[in-house]
C-alpha cells in the first residue's frame, strides 16, 4: 500500500506498527466481550486525552467532517445564533454546516491570511450578543495558524456562549485542557495526532452541550448524527453492556483503543512538549532555508504542521523533487495562496529523526529546482533545535 | 482480537485475509497516485457488483445506517410520499430516516412477523398514488425474511416511484441486478456480503435517483450526506484524479478494493449460487434438529442468514453454549420475538466448513440444554445438501 516512503502530510500520518496491527487482526464481533471490554475504556481513555472528566464521548464511523456535522446538528435549531471565528478553509466549513441547520452564523475573520482575528474582533461580535455557539478552528490545517483556544473559550463563555472547538489537527498533539478552559465540545478525526487510520469522527461534549441537547425543541435534522441514537449506545459500552444502533468500526476502534493508550503512557504533557519541540525544529530548518512560513507571527503557529511559503522562483513542482528524494509532503489547501505554499505535518508518532529526514528532503527538492541556499543550513538549524534537550 | 471462535453473526462476518492484510497495511496519502488508483478501480467494481453499469457509487465513511442517511436525505424534500415495505426492524428504521427530512410515510406491513405484505397490499398503496419512494429491504437482518425485490420493483416503477433497495443484508450474497430490475438506488454496508471490516457506507444511484437529486428545490438538509459534496469527489477519484472533500478512510477502501476483486474473481453468478446452496444446508439442518425458522416460507427466507427459533424448553442461554463449542451466533433482534430466536449469518467467504462447524456447536448447545434430538442428525442434513453439487 505504502511504499518506504515518509508520510508527513497534515493526516492520515504515519501509524504505530501496534496500531496498524490492530487494524489488520481479525475482526471479531461488535458484541463479543472482548470488544465491548476495548470499546468502553476507549471512551473513557478519551476523556483523559481531552482532558475533560465529565465529558460524554462519542466515537462515530465518519471522517473529521462527520464530527463537525455531528456538534452543529446536535447543537443549532433554526434560527440560531452562531458566531464563527475563522482562520481558514476550516473555519469556512464549519459556518456552512452551522447555516445547514438553520444557524444565523456571523463570522469574525482574520485581517489577512495567516493571522487570528483580534481579540477585541471577537469580543465587539460577542458583546452584540445573542450567540448560542462560538466555533473557534484550534489549528486550521489549510493555514497552519493556531488560535489560543483558552483566552477565546473564556471569552466566548463570557458572553454565554457555548465553546466549540474543531480540534481536527490538534487533539493529542497540541495543548488542550478542554474542562479547565470552559470548552464544551472539542473534536476531532482518527487520522490526525491521535493516531489512528481514518475513519472515526471522535466528539467529547461537556455538560453544557449535553444539557442544550436534551434541551432541544426541534428534532435533530440529521438522523445518522443525532445523538439520540448514539447516547445510549456510548454509555451501554462504557458500562461494559453491548447496544446497538449502527454496527461499530470494530478495527477501528480496537486501534483507537492501542493509540490512546499509547498517548497516555507517553503522558499528555511530554506528548505536548515533544509536538512543540519537533515543530520548533522543523520552523527553525525552514527559516534557515528562507522559507516564510503563513503564520504571520511565530506565536499563532501551529505545533502539529508547518506551512512554508515556496521561495522566490520555486513552485510547487518542487513537491514532485521532495517526493523522489523519500518524502511525501502535503501542497497548499487554502484558495487565495493555494499554489504559493506547501504543508508539512508533524504528529503523532512523529520522531526527531523523521524532521531530519524531512529537511533533508527537502533541501534536496529545493537544490534540484535552482534554489540558491546553503546546503545543510536546515538541516543544521533542526538539529540544533533537537540536539538543545 | 478475535479468538479462533467462528463468527457466523450476520455482520461483522469472517473477512479474507488479503482483506485483512489490506486493513493493517501503512496507510498511504489519500492522494498517494496508487491509492487514487484503487480507490477509482474499487467505484469500477460496485458497479460491477451492484450489475449497474450506468450508476453512480459513492463510498463514504459510515455504518450501513450513513447509507440509508444518504439515500433518505439526497432524494427527499419535505412533503413528499414514501412508501416503505417493511418486513423487520429496518423497514421501520428506514421510515424513521425517511420522516427525520420531511417525508409523509406510509406503511405496508407483514400479516405476521416472518412474512411479507401481499403485493396486493403493495399495490393497492401505490395505487392510491404521489409517491415519490419506494423503500425494500432485500433482507431484512431481523427477521432473515428476503423481498422479491424483481417484482416490487416493477411494481414500484409502473406506479412510478424511485425504487430505494436497503441491501445491507444482501448485496454480494443475493442475487441484485440493480439496473436490469430498476432499482433506482441500492445501499449496503461493507461488513456484510460484501467482505470488509465495519465502517463503510456504499451507495449504488442510478440516473434516476441523481436526476431526482439535481433538481431539489431545496438544500440536502443533511451536511455530511449530502451529494453535493460528495459526487465532484467520486467523479474525480474514478477520473484517477485526487480530490478533497473529507480524509478517505483510506485502510478500508484499500480492503473494499480487495474484497471486490475476490467477489468478481468468483463470479457474481457462482457466489450466488454458493450463497444459496450454503443456506440450504444451513436451514436443511435447522429443520433436521426441529427448529422451525422466523420467514414463514421456505421461498420468502433470505440466503445470507438463517433465524431459527429456540425449540420448546429452550431459551438464549444456549447461545453461550454454542459459543464455547466454538462458534459465535447473534440473538434476536425484533422487538416483538426477540427472546425466541437466534440468528445464523453465511455470506461472504462463508465455507461448507463453517456450515458444519455451525451446525456441529448448534447440535452440541442444544444437547447441554437437555433438548431431545437425533444426534448429527443436524450434520447429515447439511452434508445431504452440500454434497449434492
Amino acid at each position: 500500500m505504502k511504499d518506504r516512503r515518509l508520510l508527513m502530510i497534515p493526516g492520515p500520518i504515519e501509524f504505530t506498527p501496534e496500531v496498524l496491527r490492530a487494524m489488520g487482526m481479525s475482526t471479531t464481533s461488535h458484541i463479543a466481550p472482548n470488544f465491548i471490554e476495548v470499546f468502553g475504556r476507549a471512551l473513557e481513555r478519551m476523556r483523559q486525552v481531552f482532558q475533560c472528566p465529565d465529558g460524554q464521548p462519542f466515537v462515530v464511523a465518519g471522517s473529521g467532517t462527520l464530527a463537525m456535522d455531528i456538534a452543529a446538528a446536535n447543537l443549532i435549531e433554526p434560527g440560531d445564533k452562531a458566531l464563527v471565528v475563522s482562520t481558514g478553509v476550516f473555519g469556512e466549513r464549519f459556518a456552512a454546516i452551522l447555516e445547514r441547520y438553520g444557524a444565523e452564523v456571523t463570522r469574525v475573520e482574520t485581517p489577512a491570511v495567516g493571522d487570528v482575528p483580534p481579540p477585541e474582533a471577537v469580543e465587539g461580535a460577542l458583546r452584540k450578543g445573542g450567540f448560542k455557539v462560538m466555533t473557534l478552528t484550534h489549528v486550521d490545517t489549510s493555514t497552519a495558524v493556531a488560535v489560543d483556544v483558552e483566552s477565546m473559550a473564556a471569552l466566548g463563555r463570557q458572553y454565554g456562549a457555548l465553546v466549540v472547538v474543531d480540534g481536527v489537527c490538534a487533539v493529542a498533539g497540541e495543548e488542550l485542557r478542554q474542562q479547565a478552559w470552559g470548552v464544551d465540545l472539542a473534536l476531532t478525526a482518527s487520522q490526525k495526532a491521535i493516531g489512528v487510520p481514518p475513519g472515526l469522527a471522535l466528539v467529547m461534549a461537556g455538560p453544557r452541550a449535553m444539557e442544550t441537547f436534551r434541551r432541544r425543541r426541534t428534532p435533530v435534522a440529521n438522523y445518522y448524527a443525532d445523538w439520540t441514537n448514539w447516547l445510549p449506545i456510548m454509555e451501554a459500552y462504557e458500562a461494559r453492556r453491548p447496544a446497538y444502533f449502527g454496527t461499530p468500526p470494530v478495527n477501528l476502534i480496537w486501534a483507537l483503543d492501542v493509540s490512546l493508550g499509547q498517548i497516555l503512557e507517553e503522558g499528555l504533557e511530554a506528548r505536548f512538549e515533544r509536538h512543540r519541540r519537533i515543530s520548533r525544529a522543523m520552523k527553525a530548518a525552514m527559516t534557515a532555508l528562507g522559507l516564510n512560513q503563513v503564520p504571520v507571527r511565530p506565536e499563532i503557529a501551529a505545533h502539529t504542521l508547518t506551512a512554508p511559503y515556496f521561495p522566490e522562483g520555486v513552485d510547487r513542482s518542487v513537491l514532485a523533487r521532495i517526493r523522489e528524494a523519500g518524502v511525501i509532503v502535503a501542497g497548499g489547501l487554502h484558495p487565495a495562496i493555494k499554489e504559493t505554499y506547501f504543508r508539512i505535518g508533524h504528529m503523532g508518532a512523529v520522531t526527531p529523526s523523521d524532521v531530519l529526514a524531512t529537511v533533508g528532503a527537502v533541501e534536496k527538492g529545493l537544490a534540484e529546482v535552482g534554489y540558491g541556499f546553503e546546503p545543510g543550513a536546515g538541516l543544521s538549524a533542526a538539529q540544533a533545535v533537537l540536539a538543545q534537550e
